[in-house]
């Protein structure tokens, strides 16, 4: 996969090259290129940005810099790229869209500061999204994030060790709670079930455990899925005794 | 402000150095530290993670490296910091969120990679929050954008340029289109209104696509909403004349 993304601040993104990411740059499985659109700006003074139309406060990004440094950017032929616009306003930013996006030959990110974009940017844009409901200073982190959430599903950038398939999300669960040694750290136990060697028992606690956070937390998750018979059972226990306990 | 970051990653965090949130720390508005906890590990080979009691894939995030190191953080005697874990099964990151995180004096962020954490790490926590329904890498990203949301939310960190009070979400609904220079950009044109001078019909067509865009987008964003008897004419006939004209 290739990504390219325009921004005035590409030294934001060096965090790619740390972790996973970066390993998965060095291994040739994803080349990612930042462009500084700065330097496409026809003005003298490099301006990117100018008043709004109509009043108003805060500056907007000009439509030039923007056009002719994707402009610049090699496409690929046979796929056209995906090019997406970081904004408030976008499609909500998910695992599924992680998935998706995956699948992808090349995404080309668009990041804005200051108030926002001349509307006419969209014109290049093929997906508007937002990572949440906040608002940011810029669009570079929200690109870090789902760069980062995209490029780990590609085969092969995560290994063994780091599985995705166990995930929340993946299961559609929330995951069971976790211990790792010593079996006692300070007064704090580790549950004994799971010191007992016993794996049909663990294997019950950890299903119920997921079952219960996520009918406490996000019982949203729990509508809509193809739950086994053993788990539809659990959850009727569990609603019995309330989602407090 | 105090921020305390706890991560086996701290140069992933130098995009805070940046921009807005640079120039808050550069000003005195924020400070932000980043703590190394392998740097606490206690055994001889600095690691931080081992195998998960009762069996299954991955690495989880011992306990020990982790309470040393947030028990070395200087903590303000007035007001107990709020220690936010960085994890998908949490309460979903938001800007409401991001504006009660902005009243505090510190926050410290505990961030994970690997599978997961030792769960007795939660015993140290008073927030777990979520980013949004996807998996990353690892937390520092997700820290990052809280980070960025919270700052600039902090009074002064945002120069009148950059005002907040003009965002999508502050006002309840989406922002309508915006344009600047040039007039007519390789054929595209700033809409006539906004070039007429005449301010009430400018205020009138910004606050018609405004309710058009989030009647399209975000629906739920209207509901709940205390809008102006000239916002609710509007939307009856937008819903009139159908969603997508």
């Amino acid at each position: 996969m290739r990504i390219d993304i325009l921004t005035i601040f590409p030294e934001m993104f060096s965090p790619l090259n740390q972790s996973m990411i970066g390993k998965a740059q060095e291994r040739g499985l994803v080349e990612i290129h930042s462009h500084d659109f700065r330097e496409f700006a026809d003005n003298k003074q490099r301006h990117v940005d100018d008043m709004p139309y109509g009043g108003g406060q805060g500056m907007l990004l000009m439509a030039q810099p923007i056009f002719d440094c994707f402009a610049s950017i090699p496409k690929s032929d046979q796929k056209p790229p995906r090019v997406i616009l970081l904004d408030p306003a976008g499609v909500q930013f998910d695992q599924s869209k992680a998935e998706e996006l995956s699948q992808e030959e090349q995404l080309i990110f668009i990041c804005g500061h200051y108030e926002g974009f001349d509307e006419r940017i969209k014109t290049l844009v093929t997906d508007e999204i937002s990572l949440g409901d906040y608002i940011l200073t810029g669009g570079e982190l929200a690109a870090s994030v789902m760069i980062d959430a995209t490029v780990r599903l590609i085969p092969a950038v995560l290994g063994r060790e780091e599985s995705h398939l166990d995930d929340s999300y993946s299961s559609g669960l929330l995951e069971y709670p976790q211990y790792t040694r010593p079996e006692d750290f300070r007064g704090m136990k580790v549950p004994e079930v799971l010191m007992s060697g016993h794996h049909e028992n663990i294997r019950k606690w950890r299903l119920t455990e997921s079952l219960k956070k996520t009918l406490q937390r996000r019982p949203d998750l729990l509508e809509n899925q193809d739950l086994s018979d053993e788990a539809k059972s659990i959850l009727i226990d569990l609603k019995k005794i309330g989602p407090q306990n």
